[in-house]
Formats: C-alpha cells, sequence, structure tokens
C-alpha cells in the first residue's frame, strides 16, 4: 500500500517481490525459483537481461542469485557443510562465467568490506580472516611446488570503513586492483534488508559487484567492474534493516488493519479515500529524523556473523583450493 | 496516549516523566534538576523514599543520579574530562552514602556486565578493560609501600553473559563476593533506552544495582545488594532501544497526526472514540513476533561505546586512586 | 650436564626424560608410549603412583596423558578431525575416572586460563570462546525438551589474569565452584615447555589440575581438587618458552661442543675438571635479569593457536554433546 | 667481541654503537645526544650524510631521531603526554623537512605496519586505531567549514600481513598512494632489536621510511620514497629480540667471562687463542635450527603495546589536529 515511499533494499529478490504483488511481469527480468525441502533451502534466480529491465528494478543487468534457509545462522557442521557446498557451487558458477576466455587458475582479490568493530557490519572482514591466502605462496614457489594442479592466486584485504581511513573502499580497493592486477573481485559485505524476517538467512551473489549506498555503513561509491576495471562477484548477507524500514513496515501492517477491521472499519474508510501521496506525507513525519543512521539487529547477532562468515569463507576455500566433498560436484547446480 | 501498552526502560528518569506528562505528583518520590548550561549538562536526582513511591515508579527505593549531556560521546579531551570528574563526584557520593560505618580504604569489586562481542552491549566490559585494578598490589605489598596514604582494593571481572557461559551473571559474582569479601560492588552495564533521543547521551547512577530484566541481553536475575549480599551500586547507559519501542513510539506519533490532522480528522474522530485496550489490540498486533529479540542501535555505535567507556572508566580511576584535578572537588556535588 | 641448574617445566613427560637421560627407573612411576605412524602422533601416558613416585618427579600423583603430533598447529581439517576424536577420547577416560560414583550426566566447569590480550597466552580463553555450553539451557528445559538422552551440563568461565582482575584465577573459580556446584573442573592452559621444539605440537591432559607457577603467567596457586572442592582435569599446551631456558640450552650445547671439540680440546678439559655448581654459578651471571619475565614464540602464534584451540574445544564438544564420527569410538584408546 | 656474527637491527642507534665500541669514528656520520635528567629522557640524533656513511652504517642516507625512556611504557598520564609532545615535535621535525616546497597543509597516509593478531607486532595497526583521520572531512566540507586555518588531510591504513592478504604491504601502500595522491607516507612499525634492554623504552623517527627486512614479520619490501614515490617516515618501535639474538648476547657473556675468569683463565687463554672465524663457527652451531622464526618477548607486552601506541597515535593527533600544550613548542626541540 505505502509502495510508493520507496525503501532501499539491497536484495534484487525484494526487489522483485515488489512487482510480484501487482502481479506485474517485468520485461527483461527472469525470475526462477527451486525449492529443496529437506534442506529447507530455496535459491531465487533473478537474471536482469536488459536496460529495460535494469530500469524497472532499480538495479543493474547483471544475474543475482539468492540462498535463503533458516539454517544459515544455525550452529550445526552438517547443514554448514551442505550451505557452503551450495554457496561453493553458486559462486563457481558466477565467477567461470566473468573469467571470460581466461582459462586455468585465476587470480583472485576477495574485499571484506565493512566495519570490524560493528559486529552486525563484521560479516566482510570475518570472511576475510578466514580466507586461505594462496597468491604469495603461489608467486614464490608456483603451484607444482605446492603439489597443486589447480591453484588459483588468492589474495585479500579488509579496507575499513571511511572513519577509520579517511578514503572510499573504492579508492583502496582500486588502487590495489591496479598494483595487483587480479583478473576478478569477489566483495563481501553485510547488507540492509527491508524485510526483517530474511536477517541472516539470506545470501545474495551477484555478477554486478556492490553498488553505492549499499551495506550498512553506506558505501558512497560502488565497487563494480566499471569503477573498478574488473568484474566484481558481490556476496551479501542481509544483517540489519533500517530502523526507518521496521517503522514504516508497522506503519502498513496499521493501515491494513484499520482497513479490514471491524470495530475501526470507519477508519479504513476514510484511509482509503486517500492517495498515496497523502499517506506518505503521514509517514514520512511519523520516522523521527534521529532515526536516521540507526539499525535494528538481533540480540545474538554475534552468533549469527560468526556462524555465517565461516559458512562463506569455507564456500570461497572449497571453490579456490579445490577441496571438495566427493560426490557432491554435480548436485550444486539447482 | 498509549500509556498503558507498557514498554520497559531502565532509567528512573524515564519512569519519572511518565508521570510528569499527566501532572501527577507521586507520593514518596523527589525529584531535582540541575543544569550546567555552559556544559550543556543536566542532572536529574530521583530519590524514591518510600515503599508506595517504589510501587508508583516501579523501581526500588534509592537514589537515581542521572546525568544527560550531548557531549558524552563525542571525542574532545577537554569535555571529556570534566564528563569524568563529574560522574567521579556522583559515584563517590553514592559510595560513600552506602560504605556504612566503614571508615578508609574500601575493597570495591566492578562488574563490566554485557557481552564484548556485540558491540552496543560491550560497554561493562571495555570500563573493566580500562580500569586500574590495585586489590593484588595492596594486598601484596600493603599501601604504604606503594607510597600511598590512600589505598582502595579495586578488583575487576566481566563474567560474560549466558550464552557464553551456561551461568547467570549473577550466580557469578555471587560465588566471587562470597570468596573475596569485598566491601561494594559497582557494576556497569549498556542499558534499553524508551526514547532514542537519549541513546549515549545519557549515565544513571543508582545505588539500588542492576535489576531483573534490565540491560540489553535481559539479565534474569539482579545484581543487589538482596542477591549479592552487599551494596551495589549500578552504572548504566541506554545504547540501544528495543526494536518494540520504536515502533510503538511512531504508532503513537501517527494516532495523534490522525487526531490532529485537518485532511484526516474523521479518523481521528474514530480513533478516539475507542478506549486504550482497544488501541492496544492494534499495537500488538502491529509488532510483529520477530522484532522481539531485536534492537535498535546507531551505526556509529562503535566510537560511542569507546568514548563513553573510557570516561566512566576514568572517573572510577580518579575516585579510587586519588587522582584528581586541583580545585575539581568541591564544584562537583550538582 | 646442567641438569642441577633446574629449568621449569610444566610437562611430566619432559621431567621424565630428565631421568631417562641418566638411565635411572624412577619408582611408583609408570611410562607407557604409544605411537600412530600414520598420523605421526605419539601418545605418552605417565602415570604416577605413590607419593615418592611424586617427590621424585616433582609433580602430584595422577596420570598424564601427553599426545605429539607436527599436526597439532598444521589448517588440515582432517588431521583436526583425527586430533580432535583422540583428544576426546583421552579426556573422557580422565572423566570418568573422576567422576567417581556419578553415574549419568555430569556438571562440568571449564576454564579458559590466561590473557586473552597476549596472544600466546589466549589459548585458554579461546577455548572457551568456542565451548557449546548448554548448562542454561539444561537447567531451563531438562534435557529431554533438548531431545537428547546424553546431556552433560557444560558451564565455562574466562576469568582473567591476575593484573586484570585484582584476584587469583583460583579465588575466582572457587567461588563460582561454590555458588554452581559442577561435578568436575576442566582447565585449559597455556604452558612453558622446556624444550622449544615442543612447542604447538603438544597436549598434556592430566588429572592432577594445574599446579602453582604453571602457565605463561605464573598462576601463583594452583586449582585443583584441593583448592576447588572437586576434580581437576588440566589440558595444557607448551605456547612459549621461557627466554632463561633458551639460553640455558644453548648454554648446554656450547658446553658440550667445547668438550668434544677437537680444536678447543683444552676448554673442554678445563671444564670437565669444575664441577656442577661452578658451572651453575657461571650461567646464573650470564641470564641477564631481565631475561625473566620474556618468553620465546613463535611469529606465526596467532594461526597456531587459532588451530589448536579450536581443535580442543571440537574435542569438548564432541565429549559432551554426545557428537562423534561412527566407528571411532572404540579407536580412541591408544 | 663474536661482532662478525652479524644479528640484524632496525636501530640505527645500534648500528652507530657497534663502532663506538671499537673508537672508531665513521665518516659522514654525525651522531648527536641529548639527555633530560628530570623526565629520564635520552635523544640520539643519527645523520648520514654521505654513501660512504651509509655503506658504513648499512643504512640509508637520511636522519635517525631516537627517543629513550623507561617512562615510555608506563601509565602515567603526565609522562606519557611529555612524550607524546616530545615526539610530535621531532616527527613534525623530519615531516617538514620533507614537505619539500610544499606550503600550507599536507596530505598524510598514516600506515600501520604489523600483525594485529600477535600482540608485540600489533603496535602499527593500533596507533592507526587511535588515529584522528580527516581526509574525507576535510574532502567533503573543506577545512574552513571545520572551523580550522589548519587542517592536514590525513588518512590511514592497516595493510595487513602477507600471511592474510597475500600481497607485500609495498604492493598494497603503493597503490593506495598511487590513487589517493598523499604528499607523504608515515609508516609505524613494531621492531626487532638487538639489545633486550631496550624493548619497549625506545621510539625511532626516520625519513628513509622503512627498509627491506625490517620489523617483525620481516617485510621482504621496504616503504621507501624509492618503493611509493613520495617520501616516508617511518616510526619504529623495538618491541621483540629475535631469539637467536638472545643466545648471541649469552654467548657474548660467557666467552667473556671464561676470559676474565679466575678459576677458569686457562679457558680464555684456550679461547683467546682462535679467530672470530673460529668462534662464529661454534655459535652458529649451537644456536638451534628451530630458534629461527622465534622471538623473545615480555610477559606484560599487552599494556606496554597499548601505552606505546596511544603515546604515538596522541602525537600524530597533537601534529595534524594542531592541538597543543601552550609554550610547549619551542622546548621540544632537542
Amino acid at each position: 500500500m505505502l509502495r510508493n515511499y520507496s525503501v532501499r533494499t539491497d536484495l534484487a529478490l525484494e526487489e522483485k517481490e515488489r512487482f510480484e504483488s501487482d502481479d506485474v511481469e517485468v520485461q527483461g527480468v527472469v525470475l526462477e525459483e527451486d525449492y529443496d525441502e529437506e534442506q529447507e533451502l530455496r535459491v531465487t534466480r533473478v537474471e536482469i537481461r536488459t536496460e529495460n529491465g535494469a530500469k524497472a528494478m532499480g538495479k543493474p543487468v547483471g544475474t543475482y542469485l539468492t540462498l535463503e534457509t533458516p539454517n544459515l545462522a544455525i550452529p550445526d557442521d552438517e547443514s554448514h557443510m551442505n550451505i557452503a557446498e551450495r554457496l561453493c557451487g553458486y559462486i563457481r558458477e558466477l565467477v567461470r562465467k566473468n573469467a571470460g576466455n581466461k582459462e586455468g587458475d585465476l587470480s583472485v582479490l576477495v574485499v571484506g568490506l565493512g566495519n570490524r568493530e560493528v559486529t552486525p557490519d563484521a560479516l566482510g572482514p570475518y570472511v576475510a580472516d578466514h580466507l586461505s591466502v594462496t597468491r604469495h605462496i603461489v608467486k614464490e614457489y608456483g603451484k607444482y611446488a605446492m603439489g597443486l594442479e589447480h591453484a588459483d592466486m588468492i589474495s585479500a584485504i579488509v579496507p575499513g570503513v571511511m572513519g577509520q581511513t579517511g578514503m572510499e573502499s573504492t579508492e583502496i580497493v582500486r588502487g590495489i586492483v591496479k598494483e595487483t592486477h587480479p583478473d576478478m573481485v569477489i566483495a563481501v559485505d553485510a547488507l540492509a534488508a527491508r524485510n526483517s524476517k530474511r536477517l541472516n538467512r539470506t545470501v545474495q551473489i551477484a555478477d554486478t559487484g556492490i553498488h553505492p549506498g549499499s551495506g550498512i555503513g553506506n558505501n558512497r561509491s560502488g565497487l563494480t567492474a566499471e569503477s573498478l576495471g574488473v568484474p566484481v562477484i558481490g556476496i551479501g548477507v542481509p544483517t540489519v534493516v533500517d530502523a526507518a524500514t521496521i517503522v514504516n513496515d508497522t506503519m502498513e501492517n496499521f493501515i491494513a488493519a484499520l482497513e479490514s477491521s471491524d470495530s475501526l472499519k470507519g477508519v479504513g474508510e476514510v484511509l482509503r479515500s486517500y492517495n498515496a501521496g497523502e499517506k506518505y506525507e503521514f509517514v514520512k513525519e511519523l520516522i523521527a529524523p534521529h532515526l536516521n543512521g540507526m539499525f535494528v539487529t538481533p540480540k545474538d547477532v554475534d552468533e549469527m556473523i560468526h556462524q555465517i562468515s565461516h559458512t562463506i569463507s569455507e564456500a570461497l576455500n572449497m571453490l579456490f583450493t579445490g577441496y571438495e566433498r566427493q560426490g557432491s560436484g554435480t548436485s550444486q547446480q539447482a
């Protein structure tokens, strides 16, 4: 109802849902969904294929894979491994798609975006912490000396946030990319979701990078192929909801409740007679300005961030060091 | 308006405000306020003197000192020192009041409550980190060997939270108190405020300890003279607001807006005709259950927590190691 | 040669070696050794059975199991799991032996000794960090509600070091034990080894607890059945060598070299003519007093501590949550 | 005596001492010393002016200022401020000397070298943590909007170590320098000293940057004007001694003792008859290969690193934000 009051989301999935509720088909956008009942794991693939589709979705042309499961933040070794293997498969798909004609080993810079000092924003740094970096070893000893046939050169950086460095993450990463010439960047970031139900149970993998205004700390300039000069795979997990979003959601519920309420039917009727613009004005007044710059996060966010970052770094380690449980290779593509 | 929908607050000040808006005077409760314009620093003293007052306020008999200033989280050395000296004075007042007949040096256990791993809940642990502990030195060498006439025996513990220890903080602290026999406990904790404007600019010092349900992690049993067997001074700083509170606040604003709106006057009239119970039912439905266990906090919470914890530990270090800027002793009592 | 110049070791194994080199059999002490060639894993069992044996060994009556393997600090998932399972088996043996007549579920307090802020001393705290604590859940919901037949009540504490708390670890832990009544304490600590070759590749498990003077920070009073009132299993990993030990070792080598050297045979002859006391005087002068309070540790100590603490907490989690890879149960006892 | 057995030192001061003991004057090298008795603070200025001097010293042409005081790691606010002001003055001298013709505000990138995870190597990262970065604010709002006449643009980066990033620190910093164009780099690093008495009481400031092989982690390529393209001021604090150095020192003492000993005079005479090469062979054998990659550090290294990093960041904040206690400006130059 208050759909015109646009609340930012970093998830293509949530952007898509916006349209679905209107039963509108968006041209140039293909949606596929796959649900694994046993693992309670839903994978949604949004392909934005044309500039028209991009315009309608407010997101650039590219592939957006979203994996949702209540098990993401659950400290169970078995589901942890299952999810890591699934993630590994999806990341591999986008990595290969964007590696161009390059055959053989890749050189990849993994960027852990976010602020290590603020728990829900520490996802990117924690993923970088657990990564097996290999670039220095391959450069010094060669892959054959390592006894490996397959040896991607993995490097990693935690650029910090602007309040710590005085620099945009994009400036730092662009400088390092120009100096060390990776074939590709994989950027990991904590995101803001629109729906609090999605927190800590969703991973989005996209080959369009990380965009301006994404993330908790509101990156002012994105990490994209355009800004860095190499393809950028973005891996994002919603770990917070903007405080303003929570308030907006409740307002929507409230107005819907008024409209459908038996006892307050009169109110609903009055409200229904006003247009979206009028309703928007109400909401704008109600979202106190001091809520800007505030976010909502679960109390056990520390355990969730530790668990999820571990799963993502495991997926990356599997992908780049070639380790994988036998027989699982083919089952990974949904 | 939705006052009957009770939202928990750890601040006596906010409890008092609840009544003020009704212009009710609460018997057995004395309120004094002092405002230092130059330092933009407001000190409120709530004394709950009788059981009736305690019942009305929903807080135990005791003294609650609240210091509010926008400078609390500002990284300015000068105001940092001023605030630390003020805090030192107020803590000293409550320490002396509760030291009983004990003259001379005190033995004090400082407890840093909260979860070091969740940024807005790390206040207590950070205060303990920066504390000058002296108990082991005084015990081994004596205060004269240290060249001091005045040497309180300060010890400190960070008990962790139940998800980390499997034990209640109260159990851990009670065991340590029984074993090491301090004269008094000072417990520092991050609190939940009702009003987001109060975040990171308020310190409450109370001689009633920390109560069940206080704090971000919802301590299930309090740290009080009753549970520990020695007086407990509680020092609390609101660093989060419950997500449910933010939503509730907005609802209040919304209903007030409907009531006063020209264009939607009809809605307001309908709403006004319903009683508090009916309105409460609406709100209860709207506060999604998944918001329980979520909190709202500012994006720069890391800097604020570092700054404020440093100020509090400085105040405690001043108090117990006897260091103080000359001439500031008398000006500290409001 | 300089054997009379006693260098402290926390490892019973090293104490035993002291005698072996003299081909002396120590009465009341039984030594068994087992070597698993495939896993490069040596397990030594020292049983001190009599007070005479205890006196000779300078360690109390009890069982000391030492597991040595170069793979301990190697970040390989497969050997990590193998070692964790072996450790789990040995810890279980000592836990059961010390559980007395108690059948069924145990209540165990795990104590992570050491200083989280000094990398090689952070082993104990890191083990506690990764532990699955269950006491609060079992207490609140019961083990059947958890869907488990077997549910030990695990609690954990990181007491900190005296410079942070002003209290002895023993005081803190004794208070908590008296308050929460565990059946047993398991204390994990980083140790000082006598031989730098043993660093980060050795785990000692003993049912005699942690003794005064053990550990990096030189615990002044031990964690033992005597001091805590319940059995104490100590798990220790040598992560540093005292600087004085390194120097002493080199002196021994030097003097041995002088004695055997062709070109400097004269020196050796002269030295041989002096007695142990005279030699000891030399060494004492040479070990500069400022080396006291210094330790030697590898540059990659951070990775080693992370890896080993993870393996130990995995072993404890396996033991207490009943998780274990099938078929591995019987192979664990050496 | 064992002078030919060269032990690496990062301190020009220690390099100089090597010669002094031989009463050799090194051409092209000027040494000035200044001792402040009241503050127990010794400042040594080594100016290497010619390539000959550089060759003799094994260090490049430039100015090396060394500040030594037992108070460096002592947690006393008064001496902390005094030392910070002295450091501020010396850093300013080298900054101005290397700023070339540039007048007015500078743009400076501070690099915190070292490994945050290994306590004695965390000095650089901790300094960066406490720095007031301003580049993003000046760039966005301008210095006049900040109400300042003097506003250097300060940025900061913690590049991590090669085992974490797979990249050389030099590659990372060079990329960032090329992208963000600072006028100068200030690199802060923990160093290895030759003499354990110098640990945590010495700061070296040099306008020659940080050189290959310096630091605890053995930077393989340096941070110098040559490698980065802008002047580099290096600030180093010795926080460890290589284990091999400790052993070597003791050997020297031992041989000296043998030579001067009455009772063992014979040994000394024998030793004296052998040449340096022969003695070197002994020592080489005695320094066990497993000591390579090990370092010696004090047990309270955590407190020292916190204290010293705070003092250095305070000095940099004073310098770049213009804050300074009145009247102290002129007294800073020795």
